[in-house]
């Protein structure tokens, strides 16, 4: 008997915020789930987890703005970090049953090929840390918070981070970090239940940015100004930090959500404070670092989920036909932590 | 007989350019030349040359703003790094007839005292070299060039630096430092007159930014993007910048002088890139750095000068009654090369 296989297809670039059904759509495909043809050293996956990350909205693109990814092709499914369970391996590396978290289409079932296989790795088998983690707190997002904190924030017992979107994939583990490491965490999200679990589950000092002027919300938080800025959003917050930050901070330029889904992003007035105050303000790409911190971070950080000390909230969506809405949802920051399609 | 000593006093915070006669003017003062007396370790100095920076605009406000730099004091003499010569001491140091260079008031007679004196120095004695060279190329100015080009520009033979304001007191010196080390050096000025200066003399590509669109001769003259971005000027100019940057570019944030003379500065529109191309955006400040940098600098850059390797434009406009138009010229951009004023 066919079955076939799904997949989340890119149909059309958007200049706003991506519509489901319009932009991105989830299909049935001709694909017969038990007749797919693999070639020398490809491994079929039943994908079980999907990482929805805000980068791939810059993946939504025509092929003619340079950038650090390729983009998606029209037609063609969308990918991202996945863990899938292997059904047929023509790869000695990885066998039937494996686990493996790599890149991945959005598919029901996906081939592991070309380059994605030299970076799909079998899920390390570690007691009590839960299958989706290898996509969140210890998959990419959980790298991006270790590395940038690490290679850029320089942190320093005493001194003040502030982390926007907080309660994001990223946010919470760099703050939770910085936590440890002695600094004063403040964190900033879009609605009351996340800047709850901010102040209750992880301690962090935390404002709602919706409803809390942002200027004086720092003020508040940051009595003596703010040494590293774990910059996910950019525009407006990024001005003000500007204006919050001590001399000699710096700025973890990690992403600048709230400026992707538009074709005229705002304006930031204050970057003479780079000159004035010294700031370091400094961009990057966790792939570029990823083997030189990966030894360290999977000694740390899972010893740390499963003594407590780090907590991570997932927001996990049922089904494939969902994962359109739920990028979507993740662009327009509806998400509450960590967003995961399980498939 | 008196000799009563001029000065050019702040008269009154700007919030645009500053007009001379309204927020800074030359006055003679009730000081006697021949009768002014001396603390202990003070030092009276005729004073010879002025050098006009455009951070000294950021001087010109109300004492409520933070910067790297005290303000000046409205009713009080400007002052900035000069060369004065010794009339009178009471400091073991410095002897009648030394030349100094230092932190000096803009007066005829300027008396060197506190903390100015701790950074005062006697000009060295080198053959070949002008006297005015103290306070530009082998001055705040010059060290400026040197220690931004090394300490954050990193840079490397057969990369490509574009330098904004390239005639002017620092970008000439970064330019030429940048073409000995096997850099691709890109200038931009206001007129034709410094571009042919830049071409012809310094060897430099250049264009005229006010007469040709700046992101086309950026794509002319930089043909492999752009590796170090010696940022002077900020504004549009960074905004295209950011556009041609190379991955991993360095900016080194040393001024952003169309942004001094107005309330509103203008935003800054592509700062993702800085996320996405892994861009170091950093600020400095010359003194922070000063004592690690001039043993070295002071070793080079005398003999490149007398060797004829570094060239370097001085604009040296007569008489303290003309230094108020010459340092509103300087922010205008109507200088040709390093501003000063020979008293």
């Amino acid at each position: 008997m066919a079955v076939k296989s799904k997949a989340v297809i890119f149909k059309k670039v958007p200049t706003d915020y991506p519509v489901p059904g319009e932009h991105l759509e989830t299909i049935e495909t001709d694909k017969d789930v038990n007749n797919i043809a693999l070639g020398p050293d490809e491994v079929l996956l039943k994908v079980l987890f999907i990482s929805l990350d805000p980068y791939l909205r810059g993946k939504m693109r025509a092929e003619t703005t340079q950038s650090y990814n390729l983009s998606f092709v029209i037609g063609e499914p969308f990918y991202s970090h996945a863990i899938g369970e292997v059904v047929k391996s023509n790869h000695a590396e990885f066998k039937v049953g494996d686990k493996v978290v790599g890149i991945l289409t959005w598919e029901t079932y996906s081939v592991l090929k070309g380059p994605a296989l030299k970076t799909a790795i079998i899920v390390p088998d570690i007691e009590g840390i839960p299958l989706s983690n290898w996509i969140g707190v210890l998959g990419m997002p959980g790298m991006t918070a270790f590395v940038g904190l690490h290679k850029i924030g320089n942190p320093k017992a005493g001194e003040t981070i502030f982390i926007s979107a907080a309660s994001g994939a990223v946010g919470q583990l760099a703050g939770q970090l910085a936590k440890i490491l002695g600094l004063r965490v403040v964190g900033s999200a879009g609605d009351d239940a996340k800047v709850q679990y901010l102040i209750n589950e992880l301690k962090f000092d935390a404002f709602n940015y919706k409803t809390t002027d942002t200027n004086e919300a720092l003020t508040k938080f940051c009595p003596q100004g703010i040494d590293i800025y774990f910059e996910n959003v950019g525009g407006k917050t990024l001005d003000i930090v500007l204006n919050h930050a001590n001399n000699f901070a710096r700025f973890i330029a990690c992403g600048m959500i709230s400026q992707y889904n538009t074709q005229h992003p705002e304006g930031v007035h204050n970057l003479m404070y780079i000159v004035r105050k010294r700031i370091r303000f400094e961009g990057f790409i966790v792939s570029d670092d990823w083997l030189l911190y990966w030894p360290r971070f999977v000694k740390e950080i899972p010893e740390l989920i499963k003594n407590g000390q780090i907590k991570y909230k997932e927001d996990i969506t049922e089904g494939l036909e969902k994962a359109p809405e739920a990028f979507v949802g993740l662009l327009r920051g509806k998400n509450f932590g960590k967003a995961i399609v399980k498939v």
